[in-house]
């Protein structure tokens, strides 16, 4: 391609960086522009662009070829960024006020320039440095409603899901999913990472065979139910927000799975906070209800109006996958408990927390209502359920 | 290519496919060789080729753009032919004794030439000539359980049953599929086809809520349930048979979807000769019965023995996934029965019934039956309950 002078993947640069931008037409030409390097490091390169005079801004971010989680280094598909960008346009036709704008996107150089975002915060920062997103919880249950439905068998038309199926297989980042959220935590892994203090309940978990069944279930849902192309990594870090915009971001995991992985995943890093922060039990609680009754409505509303398919245009069955929906989002929030305290990735919520007592006993009422979560969860018949 | 000598599709001639075969030196130079022309003409031509001489003899299968069905014509892809080549490569490769040799396939000309099996016959037409095909039910059970396992997220790595997802994704014959099983013959739709006879049997389907909520719930299966790659339309009509041999033909409606359609087809295509013939129903439970222990088995053991997934390697997980698969296969059985009966596409075993009294009565077993089975397919337990 012209915009990029190399035809091989190289890692841009603050002034390669700059010019692409330039190239791009993002800028006037002869605008002085101000690039710095803001990403973790971790797995991709993001740049800010911006220019002070017209207070204009763009973000470039390119994926690494490798990742480096808890200083090992893992070879990483850069296909992510291709993935990430298909998916960043699908979400944004669908549900445009809640998913960044693309300005471009190469596959090659695994580039996806897209809408800066700086003025909002990452929400789990926000979160635990006790900001409030109002408005957080209504935003992302409308988020899903749209982006679970109109990718389903009932928001599209047969072949159109199937060639989407297709184009967003990503195995992958698929398989990170299956080993570090469905696998190793309910095993003694090699890639398990907790503190020596809560051993002894990891090893409750490892021996809890009912346990193991019911995650084997929700593993095969995630493997085998092509239900709705899914976000894939819908945690708190993945979404920008402050008191008024909610944006979703990063959705390089997005794959064709289950609805209620997405929703499970939502629900769980809300109760990370909760588990803290006891206090606030009761403003999770009603982030949560908020969270799935504006889903429930909203993706009813779309079902009733827009359904594509006539043999299932109907409340019973619409009744019967909401519900389904919230068991496998009950399910699949236990395994994100589970996972974020005793396997290979954490949250800053409860690794932060500074006295280890208390650390050590909201890891321990993690892993106690995962356990519940998953074990229950095919008999959850309303979210007071789960919220109880 | 060189073996064609056109680069665009064109239909065979006998000519054209006698020096096919040659070219591609399935006989000795020199061979004099008979071809005629042994296909219905609906959706495909089909060639068999012999050499007196050596006994010799192939099958040259082509599709044809278009499917002729009750006199109507469809437009069909020609992509069926390079999905039914594909699938029997894979299929082969698993269940060798099963499935017949495919010397050479071609894409353009949607051409594959296979092993011929003159020598044994549709076991549908068989069966109902009263022929026994002893060994039937032992050979598919054995057949399912290696290309159910070994195409499943138990038998094979993460990516490689991914890449087969992708691999088979089939739009236009799955849509047969979703509207002619699944979908008309629940409503009063224009493609049903049924004698006036039954048309208030009709009308009851066409009435009953909860059989359409469990029919609905069959559908969402098969349209989001990647488990296995199925043959897709496994009726006595996709088995040629003897008294020793079982060969699986034609899966050009191969797709990856929820192993019980396969294992429901393979009941439903025994159970209308039991319908059909009332003194049948000690043979044909008894061919049912042999048909899912034989599958059951098999499967348990490739699965204790083969499981690639450590977290579900346990008996619970496994006796879990065979009565699911029971219990889909039931649900898939009864679709089948009663798409036959009123919907476009019927099956000579109720067909051919002479005696209009008995046909009629014969039909409105498949019927009931069908109801009875989608309606219940989520609460059956075991072959017997299936049987009984």
């Amino acid at each position: 391609m012209v915009l990029l002078q190399n035809t091989t993947y190289e890692p841009l640069t603050e002034s390669s960086a700059a010019a692409l931008a330039i190239r791009l037409r993002l800028f006037p030409e002869g605008s002085v522009l101000t690039v710095s390097e803001i990403g973790d490091g971790n797995l991709n390169l993001v740049f800010r662009i911006s220019d002070h005079e017209s207070g204009q801004s763009v973000i470039i971010k390119q994926a690494l070829p490798y990742a480096k989680v808890v200083g090992e280094s893992w070879p990483l598909t850069l296909k992510r960024a291709t993935i990430e960008a298909n998916a960043l346009s699908v979400f944004k036709k669908l549900a445009p006020n809640y998913v960044p704008e693309v300005f471009f996107s190469d596959e090659i150089f695994a580039i996806t320039v897209m809408e800066d975002l700086s003025h909002l915060t990452i929400a789990r920062t926000g979160l635990i440095q006790g900001e409030d997103f109002p408005l957080l919880p209504k935003h992302i249950g409308e988020y899903l409603a749209k982006t679970l439905f109109f990718t389903s068998d009932y928001g599209l038309k047969p072949a159109e899901k199937k060639e989407l199926v297709g184009k967003f297989i990503n195995p992958e980042l698929c398989k990170i999913t299956e080993d570090l959220i469905f696998t190793d935590p309910f095993f003694d892994a090699p890639t398990n990472d907790f503190e020596e203090g809560l051993r002894k309940d990891a090893e409750k978990l490892w021996a809890d065979e009912e346990l193991k069944l019911e995650a084997a279930l929700l593993k095969k849902s995630f493997l085998t139910e092509t239900e709705s192309l899914l976000h894939g990594d819908l945690h708190t870090g993945s979404i920008f927000a402050n008191n008024d915009e909610t944006k979703v971001i990063d959705p390089e995991f997005a794959f064709y799975g289950p609805a209620g992985f997405d929703l499970g995943q939502v629900v769980a890093n809300l109760l990370f906070q909760q588990i803290a922060n006891p206090e606030k039990q009761r403003k999770t609680s009603s982030q949560i209800r908020v969270f799935w009754k504006t889903f429930s409505q909203e993706y009813s509303k779309l079902w009733k109006e827009q359904n594509t398919d006539p043999l299932s245009s109907n409340d019973r069955f619409l009744a019967y996958l909401l519900e389904k929906y919230l068991q496998d989002a009950a399910g699949f929030a236990g395994c994100e408990l589970i996972r974020r305290t005793v396997g290979l990735s954490h949250v800053a919520d409860l690794d932060g927390i500074q006295d280890k007592v208390k650390r050590l006993d909201a890891k321990r009422t993690a892993l106690q209502l995962g356990s519940k979560f998953i074990k229950n969860h095919r008999t959850i018949k309303s979210i007071e359920d789960l919220i109880g």
